[in-house]
């Protein structure tokens, strides 16, 4: 997993139809690179979190196929 | 998922069968890499659009299995 | 797989249900690039590691879909 | 996917049992990346291809499980 | 697939079970990278090799699943 820290929200209205109802997240890594996370945990702007990627991502949704490579697991706590 | 723009057209006359009919856009990323993704919703050049890859984009061709690692899953909001 | 060495651990109490219980490490690898593995071995800060990624981290959960895709699956010999 | 042009052919005679009969072509990426694909189409060098990836690139051998992760799915037409 | 040239082997006693006995071999890529890569093949350092990565590098174990995410899948003939 990598760690990111979520920079702002986008919404996409024209979308193919598996694509799931719920937050999509800009995050900007350690690295600096930005990629777009589906949300199921209503984080916020400036919050860390822990992002998995690829199929792993795709399979936490198990009614439906849905197309997402990048999911947010977690807040990473500040102790950590 | 990443973000891209759409910067162009391409067409393939000689390839496999399993190559789902439709277009195939080559896009631009935030980094500048430059990939070419299916596009199931008819976007235009210019356009910001999110795109998923990996298995998780091929799996969107449920009928048969299509070669596909890239696929436009929706067009950005202009407010997003 | 790549090798990495422990850097710390990391906590999340707000996460997906799907998570397993275990320690989630911070790793960082011979290219400076750092990110975040499930260890089932119960490895220390400064140990090195070999990580596996993708979907074959996640295989490694047989009983329910974990949302892993980075797994420590050995302590490196000192003499390797 | 990505763009790459052809730039050479190599062989290997001393190779797992599950590598398919075909050609397997050096391939430049526009990023100036190199990597082994392999070519169902019978593409020559300087041609510019369209490369799939991963575990879509080995979905396309149906009958077995080959060893591929890299696959020319088409030739890109100069107009392209 | 990627070129890569053989630079060493390493041991890890402490790993899980699920670890396949066989060589691990330290893999440099043309690019300069390093991975570790399972090697079904007894190949000797220096030798130049070609590597299958992900869950098609896991798919080669069929009895069983393997935490391998890189393969080596052939030695590259010297006239290639």
């Amino acid at each position: 997993m990598i760690r990111g820290k979520v920079i702002g929200q986008l919404w996409s209205t024209k979308r193919i139809e598996t694509m799931p109802n719920g937050g999509l997240l800009e995050v900007e890594t350690d690295k600096g690179d930005r990629l777009i996370a589906f949300d199921p945990l209503g984080c916020a702007v400036d919050e860390a979190v822990l992002i998995t990627q690829g199929s792993v991502a795709a399979a936490y949704f198990t009614k439906f196929k849905a197309p997402i490579d990048a999911l947010i697991i977690g807040s990473i706590d500040e102790t950590g």
